[in-house]
């Protein structure tokens, strides 16, 4: 797909043009290094990409793509702390690297550095834009405040679905209706886009849930099994809990209820039954679902068949990954 | 000043009326008990006051009232973090009642939220009101780490008053600009209104100062000396430094650098020092010609003499207090 590769390497000529070496260096030192990291640069290119298919010139959507990333990335910072990550991306995160308080404060900084870029949006859709941004970024906290929550309560599939649909997906729907309207598309074409995008997002979420239980180590970047690992509720849990019986029932709970001696035996007896209960394939249905409903959304966009295509060449890099 | 009272009075009818009770609870629960907690709403009623003394309408200016009051609160809310303090306004503050994740991003949540109220906002300028927002919460998280940083460094004066300018007098000017675009003011005169907002956030500032070492205790409500116990570089410490000699400056010296074993003495032992020395005085004059300066540019301002009278009496309840 040259559009993706194409407005990738526009995103990242502009993010390098940007000068974040200012003073005190304690608060913008993070940012810079937090901006560096690299990272696939997914929604800032999802919004120039729909400024594109609505026939918008995407140079007038760089300052918000710019400002999308910058959130995106503020959130990982916080993120970390509150998840006590050591790595991001292979590099040290921001708290371990300098400490907790500049982790915090940067990341106030970029959330007001995000803004800022929003804001120099040259468009008379300004307040549309920033109404669609503050919701999202709302929907974001409330999303990880489940995430967190849900580490010591008991939930159900849908509590989970709901979680990943504010933590994640709605924020990537946000970045195509953001590039939407900067385009001056129709309101319909506009709420459309958003919904392929934030069940796109869904199926997203649901991949990487699997990927890191069944994905190819060596292109998916980072070791399998880290959800099983810190015993994380995701969607292949919650599915083996429903269906499993007896030994397999066994075997999911004392492995998953306490932290277990031997990480890597945990791994290969939770994998084991998840393949017995072919949670695997649970998953796909349940990805094919919402990518379904995507195309279903995508399929009522009315631009230029071209157009859709570069969506829909979006929406299978995102989920036809094995990575 | 009955003006003040009386937009502090619309102020808080209109904050009553939100409702914060959202989901999930350990996000909003804390926002809520944040913004019960009172304060004196300064900010935002200097935002409702600059909007009146153009001849605007203070309704109009309710919604990025609140978005200030919020911005502030949740500037409290990541300091309270920092700083390790258990209490705000005599109560627990909300990392120690909850816990430092929550903390963060229920902070996180008000600063989205404060984006949200402003942008609701029904103005023409709405554009400048989000860059002039933008550009203090900036300044304001600067000025944070500016502070943060002089915990552990030597600094002269001039960066101390940098500090203040960043992390208090900013916002306060900020708070009277936005009031005054609203109110759709001339070019000049809301940058006059904003230069006589910071230079009287600069007096406000040195007055805390003055009054956490010499306040009356049952007015100011805390105890003074809070500054000195914990080696705070204020005004008044800096200034002792430069003119201590001899016994003055071996006392100053051995209670400030090391922790004190009992923290009346150490008080009492400081003050000593502050008052040999004239300290509260040269403040004083400090505080005098911030504050000339600030009414300087009142002066300027092109509006009635009785709205020039309200923004007067502002800066007398700001700075003519023993509290």
């Amino acid at each position: 797909m040259k559009k993706f590769e194409h407005l990738t390497h526009q995103f990242n000529e502009f993010l390098e043009k940007q000068d974040f070496s200012r003073k005190p260096a304690e608060l913008y030192d993070p940012i810079d290094y937090t901006l560096k990291l690299g990272g696939k640069r997914i929604r800032p290119v999802m919004a120039l990409l729909a400024t594109d298919c609505f026939g918008g010139n995407t140079e007038d959507t760089l300052h918000a793509a710019l400002g999308i990333e910058i959130f995106h990335n503020f959130t990982l910072l916080h993120d970390d702390i509150m998840d006590d990550a050591p790595l991001r991306r292979g590099e040290t995160t921001v708290y371990k690297k300098w400490n907790s308080n500049i982790a915090i404060l940067s990341g106030d900084t970029m959330f007001a550095l995000a803004y800022e870029y929003i804001t120099q949006t040259k468009s008379v859709y300004l307040a549309h834009i920033l109404k669609v941004f503050n919701r999202t970024a709302i929907e974001v906290c409330e999303g990880q405040q489940f995430d967190m929550n849900y580490e010591t309560e008991e939930i159900a599939i849908a509590d989970y679905m709901q979680m990943i649909k504010l933590k994640t997906a709605v924020f990537l729907g946000a970045s195509l209706k953001i590039g939407a309207i900067i385009a001056n598309a129709a309101p319909d074409d506009i709420e459309n886009i958003y919904q392929f995008g934030e069940n796109l997002g869904t199926a997203f979420q649901l991949q990487d849930d699997l990927l890191d239980v069944f994905g190819n180590e060596d292109k998916f970047g980072k070791k399998t099994g880290g959800d099983i690992i810190t015993n994380k509720k995701t969607f292949l849990y919650l599915k083996a809990f429903e269906f499993a019986k007896e030994d397999d029932l066994k075997t999911l709970q004392s492995n998953f209820i306490c932290n277990h001696s031997d990480n890597e035996l945990k791994v290969k007896l939770i994998k084991e039954v998840y393949e017995n209960l072919n949670i695997a394939n649970y998953t796909q249905i349940e990805i094919g679902r919402y990518y379904s409903l995507a195309l279903e959304y995508l399929a009522k966009i009315k631009i230029p068949k071209n157009n859709l295509k570069d969506l829909n060449d979006l929406a299978e890099r995102l989920i036809k990954r094995d990575y």
